[in-house]
């Protein structure tokens, strides 16, 4: 949870390894670190950027309590200048990145992290782990938006999300992706994101009768009352809240809707909505959830069915048909020179880069261009200065700001794109200035590193 | 971070409605309310119990703190009656589970919670968030574990795993199903799980000679010093390795091992053992990483590629090919009478039940009866209580029991689970009297709501 401390001490043994060497050689020089995906998985044309505000708190919030630097000293394993180190270690570097909601794709970075190397390493896993999870999650919920545009997408994941953090931050990026909403109580206090919620199973078999449940949940909830009618027999249910309406009608209590939770969703939904209609109910709403992704979502529209409103659960918050990114932070430069890794299949474009984004007559995206900073190319320049001398440069936006961003940014996609069809692909060039750069550096290399 | 403290209002919204409605109507019998697997994965033939420590932690720590009264109080959505039952909250009931580190199979109950309906309620969000993700990851990383029964594994996921919580408890559950230890140094702290950890590309980007990189990170980290050597070259590095190793030897520091992450693992492992045994050094381990997972181990072992150890992150801390499970936590009786959901596809068995275990004259898991308590059958019961009236009833068992029992549980798998055979399924009866006592539930219901 981002209302808690995280350790400081969630990190990977080899940050405190690499950083105890670099101490030790006075290898304190600034590095500049791209975070970036090095490819889309086939089923996603295009990411969305999240994570950035929490990315920002880790960085300015990072400390080595008198505690964690005591444990480690203990481990034997840390010199004490490494140690002393830690316990004065405030982020002093800056910080580029596209704002939040951003679509971005393949190898183009969003956050740019520039600062002494010891630094800079170091917030290497904990960046990756807050900046893969939220944009992955947007992206996922992306999707979904796309696949149903008018009906009111809730998040309802947070149990089977992993973790604590994971079910928190899963609403938030959810959210920014254009969901309406969360079920997750403390992503609503946190965020403030709209909450959602109607009643388990659970609270229908608790009472010996189906009726009398709905009666009982109405007079506790009379707002936005929601009544789930799949427990036993759906369309038996809906015929019950017709029956009982008139009821709460008279106690002053209006049902809002009623919502499904398994079968055929489709039959079901035009079954109920003519039970409803048939018995005076047509302003009441069908909700529908369980097991829901995309997928169901298209054949929804295909279908017709009278949903209007989804809960989504697992599929969203676990990002179930590709629930990780091949998401790095990699070193650009060090000490002045431009760096690349040239492992097999993981190249890196070197230098300090620029994402320069144009767009066509009708406004919709018309390609990119990986460049590096400082050089002028057509478009707009996403990337933008965020943290100066380890301060922000200015109070992070809403997150209404950023979900309107998002929103303006999926209009704004090629129409294929739009539709999630599968394989598409968005242009993407490489300046020519880079792969120059990435020449040179190689040249530079072999001169270093000369085959035996 | 279980270290520090998860609010009690990361729930559904619908918990918080559910129990406003329980306390209105008096509802507040006993209920039982079981979490288990509904159906099991093609690639799971079986999971491993993990998180309960995590789960009673969560039931004995449940509190809410004035400011989360606070602001519930100023969402407007619940009365005070709520709001005081919520500031005095305890959990007062009883737990039975499978001790962590059982295999399981589907519908089988790892956890029972018996208390006042609005307790036994209110705990399931969280309970089913804590639970699912530590037997997701236990489940994944046995597999890797039978796959490779004699390498050293180790966890190399926290970056990619989904957030804070994720990364770190997918250390312990890898531990638990028999992974040697973590990359992950908080899990150490927090655990007392073993710690791995070597060096990044970036660390020999860093400098501009790949062998002044290895001398630099040997002096600072001269114990259990292993060197990657797949930044530029991997056989010149290894090359180097060898040229390098009389200069350190002479300065005390004895290189442990070299480790590979990235190209083809098995032709490199092949070639760099040969380069260092004729260099002299055939006492050098070699660790492979780089997108690993189960698939990866069996082609390693079918290869006999000369690999000693092996770090595996973001399949395992995803569980990238199974990212959730169909995992639940049902109302299984309320007020002295057993309850079942019916929804379609989505029934359940009612009542408060115990797993027995029979064995084969090999030792070897035989067959389990999915019985209610309190009945005899063959075999050892696999569920017991463990908390009684809000307190445990013992201390919990190190993770070092744990982990041993897992390992002793992997053993007894039959051979076609332990061979991770795709389709394999073990034979799992339901009693006839858990049958009987459905069809009466199901009579019940049928009596109290009639078809129209």
């Amino acid at each position: 949870m981002t209302t808690e401390r995280v350790s400081a001490l969630l990190t990977d043994l080899y940050q405190l390894n690499m950083v105890q060497a670099y101490l030790d050689h006075d290898e304190t020089r600034t590095a500049v670190f791209e975070f970036f995906v090095r490819t889309l998985p086939a089923r996603r044309g295009f990411l969305l950027a999240a994570g950035l505000e929490q990315a920002l708190d880790y960085l300015e919030n990072l400390r080595f309590s008198a505690a964690e630097i005591a444990w480690l000293k203990s481990t034997g394993r840390f010199r004490q200048n490494l140690l002393d180190y830690l316990a004065d270690f405030r982020f002093s570097g800056d910080v580029h990145a596209m704002p939040e909601g951003t679509t971005f794709f393949a190898n183009e970075p969003i956050l740019r992290v520039t600062a002494p190397l010891p630094q800079a390493q170091f917030a290497e896993s904990r960046l990756i782990n807050i900046l893969h999870f939220q944009t992955l999650i947007a992206a996922k919920a992306a999707r979904m938006v796309l696949a149903a545009p008018d009906k009111a997408l809730v998040d309802f994941g947070m149990r089977r999300a992993h973790g604590a953090e994971a079910g928190t931050m899963a609403a938030r990026a959810s959210y920014i992706a254009g969901f309406a909403g969360t079920a997750t109580v403390s992503a609503g206090r946190e965020f403030g994101i709209p909450l959602y919620g109607t009643m388990a199973h659970s609270f229908i078999e608790a009472f010996d009768d189906e009726t009398a449940a709905f009666a009982a949940f109405a007079q506790s909830r009379p707002d936005n009352l929601v009544l789930l009618i799949d427990t036993y027999d759906t369309e038996a249910a809906a015929r019950k809240v017709v029956a009982l309406a008139p009821r709460l009608k008279a106690a002053g209590i209006a049902i809002r809707g009623v919502r499904l939770d398994s079968g055929d969703l489709v039959a079901l939904s035009k079954s109920v909505r003519k039970i409803l209609d048939a018995g005076g109910l047509g302003e009441l709403t069908i909700f529908a959830s369980g097991g829901l992704d995309e997928d169901s979502l298209v054949a929804f529209a295909e279908a017709n069915a009278p949903i209007d409103g989804l809960g989504i659960g697992t599929s969203l918050t676990t990002s179930a048909d590709v629930p990780n990114l091949d998401s790095v932070y990699k070193m650009q430069e060090y000490a002045g020179l431009a760096r690349r890794k040239r492992s097999a299949k993981k190249a890196t474009w070197p230098g300090r880069k620029q994402v320069w984004r144009r767009y066509g007559a009708d406004g919709r995206m018309a390609g990119d261009v990986l460049a590096l900073e400082g050089r002028g190319h057509a478009g707009e320049p996403l990337i933008e200065l965020v943290v100066q001398n380890g301060r922000r440069l200015r109070p992070a936006p809403s997150l209404v700001e950023v979900r309107r961003r998002a929103a303006r940014e999926l209009e704004r996609l090629p129409e294929p794109l739009r539709r999630l069809e599968a394989g598409t692909t968005y242009p993407v060039e490489v300046a020519d200035e880079l792969k120059q750069l990435a020449a040179e550096v190689d040249r530079r290399l072999a001169l270093q590193q000369p085959r035996p």
